[in-house]
């Protein structure tokens, strides 16, 4: 028989060029797994390290169109928020890369999961909770969890000799004072010199979008069209383009958002594990869609319906920031939310300027908005006189109350 | 023994100067009761007014201090936002103003009290609950739900001919095409144009901000300064300028937010009854707060406690919304709400530009933030290795639950 | 063109025996419609009256069937107590009739739907929020409302004289000191003599139950059986009898139940009108439904869908309660339970005896429970190594939390 | 200096005679601390065994008053159910051992905790939350999650051995084919035979309540009188006997509630580990205060705040079942419970019979329950046709709705 299987997620940083050695060391034959979630890579270069390094097999697998109409538009659509900012861009490219990496172990008969998160970070969290999810019976080696491993690599010099010691590749990249982490939804940026949360972001830091006072100093106008809370249809009034098809539309909006400086968010979260954490984020394009389908929802959805929306949109954001994307609770928020988005269809026209997005007008087939004053008397009207005895039980539990205080002497 | 009185909230709008005579017509004696919220209003000249139209009393009464402290402050704290985006302006005015007039009620021995908002909208409810919590007793006399006063007075036209007729004096104003409510904390504008919500509001309409276009094409740096998640200090970094007090330091807020064209929205939402509604909002200090105090949160409160208070804040923004301000299940929520502000003190570093509010920093001395690394050693530290028995755990569900579905051949 | 018509929801009392006439006044033409929901009545005899009385058509609708499968499974199935203890008997049966109504209504061409519930109680609103649903074009008359019958029958004794005199046919019944409503969920006791909240319930008043003193001595134990949390099965174990199908089988436990004494409540409950009510109930089988899925749930049900399911499970309460059952935010909710009920499959051991249901045992083919030890170890197993991990990431945020109250001497 | 010192939380099972010479071993000086909750147990002789086995101090502390009236109390007034039933009397009793415990390491100048509560339940979770909360500084030896310790201990069988090798003095106990946890508040039983959750539990298990069966064929009548939702009294009706006092009256509900039969619960419950457990408990006195209370509630709480008590009271739950008592989390649940606790005065007759608690009448003077009909139209009154306005406005968006489905032929 030959040697066991570890598939390994192959983010091309300095910690995954050198954790394939350390899966061989425990005598694993290694197969990098390296996801296209639209970040800014050189994926055949990366390829081309890791079979150096000796992976006995390389995927490189382009996740960006599943990745947009699976997660993003989903968490969208679920008003997903953590903490009143994070759009959750890193949160949710973990749960897809977990599900394409499990499939490709089950290609390749592997047994063991790896990847290189650390192990004061969320994303080790989602990675592994989305591989028990699908893969139960497959064991998961993180290094950066392993005792053995933390003495060996304090620190990136420790890294950088072994790779030297054992002939790695390593890219000579110009080391930044941050980390960072990118995909089709946002780029982040946190640690090194971020960690002290009074420091404010160096103004070359950010990749993805222009700063505000650089933008253009005209305002442009986009329309977003809806389907069912789907964003379906962009278009840029000056020049009439538009733009469809999921992945299409969902770049064309990054591009738009990045223009105009769109997206940055400054803020000190909390971590599943208990940590609080200083990142900052650009996410151009996912915060045009929250905008959008926000101001749509006000005149396409029910009072209530977006009421209890919102009121579990808390808990579905957690789930996908704590990494339990697939999970039974998920589904239950799914069917929940998938009946709310039903009927949420229309246009929002909105401003682009500086880092802002302000909503100028919206229209929606499914909504009684425009047809009130005229239907609403062929459906029973509105009589003012009805707002009466509305409010007289309304407050009858009011009046009740203050008599009762002042039975009490508390009044 | 005299007329019965009753004290009419006077707004100075065309129909609350011919509701007087209205209640006259049926035999009460009217007290005009004026609220300065902060709206820009010549009181004396409103005061003169009412007393022309013969009201026996005139109450002119300076709200603005205890509406900063009382209402605006503990509605930022609470993270109160409506359907997303509606900061509450003018919900929170209401019960100040209602508040007030049923104490002047009591001083006059009035018992009736009377208000001039319609019978569609929001703030006759917040008016009507306020007055039943506090005085039960009390009749209400509200001329836009009385049957006899609608087929009396169908639009404007007839409030002017009325006014002619009886020598009502009436301001001479030019008609606007939409509606307005103005107070500290915002100013309003809906109905008339602004009922299609795909027309833009006119450039000209904004009275509080300047547009973001036309905004300063410097950015400004200002600190807020925060205890128990009380604001206390404003600083101006490029002038040194600080500001405390809770009214000074809200009217500055204003001051540099409307400089800077913060803290416009446009928006349809849901009234209270049932109605959806068109509202384009400017809320220039209460923006700049709101978002200053959420990043003050990220590094100064306690995640769960976040959460908990996040959770509520919806219904917190309800009940303000809907009226309820005074009620036996606000004081709950102001427990809660009191015990979560508690210790949630620093400052934070906003950037202001064409209309956005962006965090750059923020510290807090009642943070474990930045003594993380070092004195989490101290309480017990972080070892990354504690972090696989805790996936591990929090995994053993996901685990089950796949377990099943195959059992059910479901997957 | 002929008369408009009315299709009235006749129950059978005093009221809805003069209501016809009270429309026929108005110059309708009125439609008797008698909904069977599993009432104790008389329905040729009801109907007989009816026409009698002039009614154009009757209608007698067998809705039982109906409402076991598609109003009290799906109550009980999602955990529908209102105020910790009322089982919504009355409230369920509201929607299924008014559905019906309509339908009648659009079959006969009618214009109007009307019903004999009181203004100050709940029903009025299921009644008239599910014609609005369902029929938002239809008027609506309920006399019990109107003025001029609120002044004209201001008690039993003018109801009874103006039968005499218009010839109605008036049931000889004996009247009870308190008003009753029945159907195959239960049966309530309300108003009269019961209004006195330290009043005891007359021993004699119960229809549904034998007294738990006067039920049998010996304990009877059965089976029920669920699939995606439906009842399909009850198996009494001392006599082998097993029933089946949505209707027989609930009947079944309505005689078991009632045959032990199980059901009974007394409570002050709050109405939606704001009013606080003594009610007393008698849910038989209802109960016995209720607790053996509890019991299910326990271990078929995963733990975060069923904190999901109870957290969502009051809302869905108090919807069913306040005549919300044909609405938008309903529908969210049962996607979401349809959901969380999928797989909930197996069976409950329970004892009745004395008022009282208790679990014996319970199984489940959809549960990892039974394989726990030995499965769990196959897909991963409990190293109780893990839970060091678990609970010191668990207790990084309280450890903070300590040393931020001892920096701010509150400890 | 002296050896470092270990204070062990001593519950006198087989297990906790062994720990005392494991932490020796390791060069501790053990004080053994036993806590007196109410459970039965004979404290001097466990106190002289802890000192056989070496313990340089014993401890016997009687918790019990303050565990009535600061955790017991509480937890009903919070209405706290775990998973629809479990009173959670093991999770109450956790705290408060771990509160006392981490004093006497002050007092002793000990720097670990120890206790020896398995790695697969949630007792070790909450000893060490506490532990956490209170003293994040001290280390805590935990055996049952310790390497050497699981492989040294593999059963009952290793303990034994180990104790007789070691002359560690063994309490002669027949060995039960369960596990017990008893306190005032409840006694509960798990694993063993009670692992197969079809297995009815032995009828000669129950130690704190009679059978139903065989108790009294008579129904008892008792009052529970409270103040701000705290049991003042306790009357027996048929003796006159009263009983005040937190824990006396605690006491005697516990023996009224045995007599009967009253509060035994069969489950599966799922543990915060992500383990499902099957329990069966047994809590008299406990259930009786929860059905008063509820029942109290009914008439003296307002419907909304009765609403938001029971929408955190989940929440309450989960944190008290999970051991997060003391948090601030718990503080902000605590700040509002407290409110809404405020005048719930008055008192519940109650029936006891053959394991049921049934609500005969209430009262409260802080109630306007019985007041309605009459100070109700002093107050402003109910009048009958304000019902038609309240219907219609609520029924708005259920028209509209209806109306959107039309259009988009979902009709």
């Amino acid at each position: 028989m030959g040697k066991k299987k570890a598939v390994l997620a192959y983010s091309g940083g300095l910690d995954t060029h050198c954790i394939p050695r350390y899966l061989q060391e425990r005598d694993y034959d290694v197969v990098a797994f390296i996801a296209n979630v639209g970040q800014d890579e050189d994926f055949e270069e990366n390829a081309e390290r890791a079979r150096q390094i000796g992976a006995s097999a390389v995927y490189v697998e382009d996740l960006r169109e599943r990745f947009v109409s699976e997660f993003i538009f989903p968490a969208i659509a679920g008003n997903a928020v953590y903490e009143n900012r994070y759009l959750l861009g890193t949160s949710l490219a973990r749960p897809i890369i977990a599900q394409r990496q499990v499939e490709v172990a089950r290609e390749q008969g592997a047994d063991v999961l790896s990847h290189g998160a650390t192990g004061k970070g969320n994303d080790q969290v989602r990675f592994e909770l989305a591989y028990a999810a699908l893969a139960p019976r497959m064991k998961v080696i993180a290094p950066w969890k392993e005792r053995d491993f933390l003495d060996r690599f304090k620190g990136r010099r420790d890294l950088l000799a072994y790779a030297e010691q054992q002939g790695i590749p390593v890219p000579v990249s110009s080391e930044k004072p941050y980390s960072t982490d990118e995909n089709l939804m946002h780029k982040s940026y946190e640690a090194g010199m971020l960690e002290d949360p009074m420091q404010a972001p160096p103004k070359d830091m950010f990749d993805l979008t222009t700063s505000p006072v650089d933008a253009p100093d005209e305002p442009e106008i986009i329309e977003v069209h809806f389907q069912n809370a789907r964003p379906t249809k962009v278009v840029e009034r000056a020049s009439g383009r538009e733009t469809s098809g999921d992945l299409e539309l969902f770049v064309r909006l990054n591009e738009l958002g990045g223009k105009h400086g769109i997206g940055r968010v400054d803020m000190v979260e909390n971590r599943f594990v208990g940590i609080k954490s200083r990142g900052v984020y650009e996410t151009p394009g996912g915060t045009i869609l929250h905008r959008a389908l926000r101001d749509l929802e006000g005149i396409a959805m029910d009072r209530e319906v977006l009421a209890l929306r919102d009121g579990l949109a808390p808990k579905f954001t957690q789930l996908i920031y704590n990494g339990f994307w697939f999970s039974p609770e998920m589904d239950f928020i799914h069917a929940a939310f998938r009946q709310a988005q039903d009927l949420v269809d229309g246009r929002v026209v909105l401003e682009l300027y500086k880092g802002g997005v302000q909503s100028l007008g919206r229209e929606s087939p499914s909504s009684l908005y425009d047809r009130e004053l005229s239907s609403m008397d062929v459906e029973g009207g509105y009589d003012q006189t009805d707002a009466r005895g509305f409010i007289r039980i309304n407050s009858l539990r009011l009046r009740a109350h203050r008599a009762i205080l002042r039975g009490a002497d508390r009044e």
